[in-house]
């Protein structure tokens, strides 16, 4: 099978994948998608080309490579899995390229399930906000077999810049996982070192200029320093998203027996922020239950 | 008094000081030096010009501004303000500009001995390696009064590219161990991810590109994953000096009441890599209590 | 109903059960027994009186309260609730006492699904060991309607000397976890104060009789810092239990917003323990993580 | 010499010292007392019987055993080393036996400096509130040599019920910051088991009971679930003092490469809580930093 010729699916047509999609079609893939209001899939090939499916299922049953971008496990395995799922419409030789952040057991489960049925699934899931899914510049972690990921692995990278095989069938999820721990623990740094230099007299400005410098430099610090001193918690990435990606983090890590006690503190602070009402809010809002632990406002 | 026709001297010509004392020198000062091991002074001297002074006391009595980067509060209580210290010949105007990592607490002390004499003091620790000293493009950040950190901005200049006056003396100090101490969590989540990576089967490569490309890049990333998946601990900045920093740092967030959780678990982290012997290698030995504590090696 | 001619069931005659169900025979009470090993069934029953069911529905039929004694939320599940549950057998008036240590939401569900066949239930989780269960001096927290809690209190008052309504249906499984979880906390600090102490060169058992003395002391003291020093882990209460109930507790606390860094910390060493292979063996075993995590043997 | 025969003096008779002292003179000790407002030693000397030293010089001259019971390392500084302290009037024989809480490294520097004039040293802090001191129970637990200790053993006898010689000088006090920390620790985690407890509904008096029974039971259970509960902060011991010996203790963990992440926590709170303007108030108060952090009160 030679990609140039593969049928391809898109299921999920949100923020991220509306602009995925966009990429694939320009490519010039004529895609099949389906999205759970009918109007925006309608808006989407309006305006790229293609043809709206009636079900998952018969995504399924027009695509070689279908490639879903949901909000979570369950919806992933709705659609995949579920009554009027890919399962239903696919060919035994479809592949299933999940792109959706989910937990790796569920992914693992899905893709079992799958099996069962000859469908094979890769998960695929992402790095990089809305601009870089419209710019095709996302970084993408793959999990699952080589030729799945060989047979992907063109249509990957038409939306992203830096695609990586890291491993079997969940391990991409993992390493999302990882990856959203990581920056949880970092946010919670840059979130506490602000208390302690606004206690100290220090510019908060100035704080972020200097740390963005050197050693202390992050992603967090450029991105999520401002909002916190600002306390503008427009969502770019949900607390209570960013909350549920440690906590399954901190699950994997358990359930292999490596401590991750950094996480394990940004997920307290994380859940403290949600318990005041955070949850629908930017991440960036960790700094409330930091400010409330330290009993002084930025 | 015009900066152009100020009369400078640098004490503690090390890896550091040296490049920094060179850049001033390429920008037509001529220095008055001093360094602990004389041969080193006069080496310097050499090759970039200016005088060899006795003693920090004779450094004092020839400039109108001294700039000091030694090793730790000791050093520095030494050279400004011991006996032959810059105290014993500066003239009543002098303004000391110290540019070492100390105590806060330190600093004001110091300063205020200095006080005590007419001479001024301005502290102005730097982030950034030897490479950043060589080119001069350190970051910065000075703490004291505004007429002294304008006295002494065109020399600070020459030696970084963001210079940064951040408030009272100490405060450069404070926000130097800020930065330290996030730098240092950032480290721990890295190598905490990284185990979790490892264990869960990521190629280790693939963990520090992915990571580096998106929300949980960080200068730490980018530095110390590599020396930690290889056990390379060649020493940049040392094991010992990073938990004394870290363990500063704890001492201002607990004397002002800010909650620093994370950088306390990255002492605890730095303190057991110390405990087995890592203090005089590089920081990213903190891999090694991390390993310990998983019971499992990278 | 009156108590005194209530028909009582109890499932599980297990390590507690067994004692705990045999107390209730001593009272007067003629039980009608089910154990998934029937063996054992009629091995108690052979002692003490009473009935061996053939199922749980079974027990169900033949009582107006039916006690559980058995691992974890599967099983109550199973056995209340599942094919050949009590549910299949129970009269619309009957009660079920859960007194098993499961996640509050699944005694939710079971009590929800219960509920739609008109059976009422309690939990009513214990905390004490084998000896304490034989000799009737439990401790018993209960959750559910006060009208069920009446019912069955002289029932619990026979296993139990300390027995408390803490609330509605779940409730009594919260503050049982909430007890583990300060219980890990209290045994980690035992664990950690040890290390010092032994470093110090400290006699670990001067360490024991001086903490126990005073504001230090706890049962962890007693109970656990013996066992600890001689690396003794002969199963009282398994590591892999604790480490669930810590973890299950941990996930109440964040449904809440209530932080609770002291256990997120006791469950890396837990976690960190059981990945050295000590999960079926006494949570004593977390020093072992701790001793990786110093580099160094008690 | 013969103990029944030792001429003992005592120095500082604060809350603890003056019922500490008490008790030797009960068991027929005529004491030589010293205390900085001179009107305490008076009043105590005309209860209790002995004679006021003009100074701590004087104590020195007049005994063979010198007890100290200060608030601080810098205090017994003073008063065994400094100008007019126990080492200008005391005999090469003398031992020092310091009671006093103090850093296990002020210890030894004192001893150091004494043993340079040919005087003993041991130091030997308590455990236990000042009805254990009235009692003459309080815990002792002594560092020094094993000729000073025995020497010193029945006096330690007649203050407290358990007297243990647990090492080298400094050793006595490493325990008690051990012991303390630990205490530090479990109040902690009754604080945040009491803040999840209360937001599930359960009332906190069941709470203390049922954790009180059993394996969560502990000291700090027992005394200071109540305060927390009922906000009341009348010190008994000050937030600020808890503080000051976690950080000490953490100091002496750090030193040796031990990992004690369960006391960096607490620390954590008790700081908040004394950034907050409570470190005068009971270490009960750290339920207010705890409260801060959840944004809910108890």
């Amino acid at each position: 099978m030679n990609d140039s010729r593969s049928r391809v699916g898109f299921i999920g047509l949100g923020i991220m994948g509306s602009r995925m999609a966009a990429n694939l079609a320009r490519a010039g893939h004529e895609l099949t998608v389906w999205n759970r209001t009918v109007e925006k899939a309608e808006a989407w090939v309006a305006e790229h080309g293609g043809i709206v499916a009636e079900s998952p299922a018969a995504v399924g049953a027009a695509s070689d490579v279908v490639i879903s971008m949901v909000v979570d496990g369950a919806q992933v395995e709705q659609v995949l899995t579920g009554a009027g799922g890919v399962i239903e419409g696919a060919a035994s030789d479809c592949l299933c390229v999940d792109m959706s952040t989910i937990a790796p057991g569920d992914t693992r489960r899905i893709g079992a399930r799958l099996a069962e049925a000859g469908v094979r699934m890769l998960d695929a899931p992402v790095t990089g906000s809305s601009p870089r899914a419209e710019a095709g510049t996302l970084t993408i972690m793959a999990g699952g077999a080589p030729e799945d990921f060989a047979l992907a692995e063109p249509l990957l990278r038409v939306m992203g810049d830096l695609v990586v095989h890291v491993g079997e069938l969940g391990q991409g999820e993992v390493l999302k996982l990882i990856n959203n721990a990581v920056a949880a623990v970092n946010a919670t740094a840059v979130g506490e070192g602000m208390l302690l230099a606004d206690a100290a007299g220090i510019d908060l400005k100035d704080f972020q200029r200097v740390l963005a410098s050197g050693s202390a430099g992050s992603a967090m610090v450029d991105l999520k320093a401002k909002p916190m001193r600002e306390h503008d918690y427009t969502p770019l990435f949900k607390l209570d998203h960013m909350l549920k990606d440690v906590r399954l983090c901190l699950e994997e890590a358990q359930a292999v027996g490596s401590p991750f006690e950094s996480a394990g503190h940004a997920r307290e602070v994380l859940a403290a922020a949600a318990g005041r009402g955070f949850g629908e809010q930017d991440f960036a809002a960790l700094i409330e239950a930091l400010e409330g632990y330290a009993g002084r406002r930025l």
